[in-house]
């Protein structure tokens, strides 16, 4: 069973044996940009993975392999609808990898995924009703409800071009204020910088802890509009925990105590709990396991 | 098979065939705060639904009986958690029915049944991402996801009470700026009111058509809060349809356009379908009726 995780920058992925147990994982560069070379790099992938499995004398049968990628996904169809960053655009992905490779292919979306993989095997074990925000380069997210992860419209999950401040900074659609363009680690690096301090937002967050005040007032400005979209999906929900990952996530309370505070005051209840993703990097390529489990089920 | 909607004002309630078809419907008024009393007005209105099936000469064999009510409902329990208005708290409201009814009692929420029927019978058939929110003398929301209502915790839907305005006018709930107290019904009459104007809802939606420059100001204050709340939940479930009922939806166009406009811009893309819910203020006891066919499933 192999699961990989095609991200913006690395390839990430996993040889599992049929109960899911991981049996080796590998993390390489993704070529800028491979557009519909995807298949191509995932075909090599899986191929380096068995010949490292053969090396190191692991059991390395492929049952079945999950592929997650970012940016607009129809599972239903496997279809890679869309990725500015990877440069796809209709891609019929799992039908591409059928052809090339002699096992099930499941196609999902990287964070739709890595919530199935917190859900199964990370920090919302129990819980069914999760919502998993990584605040990375971008922004995205994944809901579960009832212990499904919601997919509708392929535009599911993308949180991040939510404008929050109409007269906000322009973000990489184009548009101005989208949440991504506030609140995500890159664009708060950015803000940081053009303060003319050094650093990215890991050294804002440390800033944040010894009390500088821009550094203050940059933090509480993206947990305040974090709030104001999440909010309103816990409440429509019944979100019972939100899962926050990414680099972001690293920061820990410095983040996730205004964030919860805020969160409760705009809902009006403390019904829900805040707390950092428990899988890491790793979530969307454990998360393929699954699927590829379940395309052979 | 009998449906019954206690609201804050009025109980109305249907009694269907096997397949869902209605035989007959009734409306009354609700005693005020009727509390833990609500067993007793529901046992007296399936008796009086007979009765009158039986005057009039209908079939009114009843197979079993579907409940809903607003405020917060634990479904997995059939509990009645709380309501301001109608005076109960963590009411066994099921078991207290099955008790005293010799038939199946299934217990819901008043606007997650109300979506079920619009997917079933209504604006929404066909269409498994749908979200509902009624705008009348409360803001309440119910969300389909892959064609199953949402239910999370038993604050599911409150997005009433998301604050939207931090500075706003005081809520019921004695918050400021929650979505309610800006945009509902009840909320727009009285800012219209406020501003020393007659009427309510209705007379003001007439004034923006007029172009009224007081309404058209106050009218789109109500629809940007709208979206500040609908387009986070739209983005993160991938809603493919937006059912806006209630009195406020009566207004037609001159609500839905600038709703669906600005809702598009906030999500930076236009596959989302804005519509009026097609049941009216039927839909949360026809959604009862198919609570209680699934309960004799």
């Amino acid at each position: 069973m192999a699961g990989i995780d095609v991200g913006g920058t690395r390839v990430k992925s996993v040889l599992a044996d049929s109960q899911g147990s991981v049996l080796l994982s590998h993390t390489a560069s993704t070529p800028e940009r491979p557009g519909e070379a995807v298949v191509d790099l995932v075909v090599a992938t899986v191929a380096d993975l068995l010949e490292r499995a053969s090396a190191e004398g692991v059991e390395g049968r492929l049952g079945a392999v999950g592929v997650v990628v970012p940016g607009l996904v129809d599972e239903s169809t496997g279809s890679a609808a869309w990725s500015a960053n990877l440069g796809w655009r209709d891609l019929p992905l799992r039908q591409r990898l059928r052809d090339r490779l002699d096992v099930p292919v499941a196609v999902g979306h990287d964070v739709r995924a890595g919530l199935l993989a917190e859900f199964h095997l990370g920090a919302a074990q129990g819980v069914p009703d999760a919502l998993f925000v990584p605040l990375g380069t971008g922004i995205a997210s994944a809901l579960l409800a009832g212990g499904r992860v919601v997919a509708g419209s392929e535009w599911t999950g993308e949180i991040g071009h939510v404008v929050v401040e109409p007269d906000g900074p322009v973000c990489g659609c184009g548009r101005h204020g989208c949440l991504e363009a506030v609140a995500s680690a890159a664009s708060l690096g950015r803000a940081w910088r053009g303060l003319g301090r050094d650093g990215d937002a890991e050294t804002l967050s440390r800033a944040v802890v010894d009390g500088d005040p821009d550094a203050v007032r940059l933090w509480h400005g993206a947990v305040d509009a974090l709030v104001r979209v999440i909010a309103p999906v816990c409440a429509a929900a019944g979100t019972r925990v939100l899962l926050v990952g990414g680099g972001l996530a690293e920061s820990g309370a410095v983040l996730l105590d205004p964030l919860r505070e805020r969160l409760v005051h705009s809902l009006g209840h403390d019904r829900v709990t805040v707390t950092r993703a428990a899988l890491g990097d790793r979530a969307g390529a454990l998360g393929a396991t699954l699927l590829a489990m379940e395309a052979t089920a």
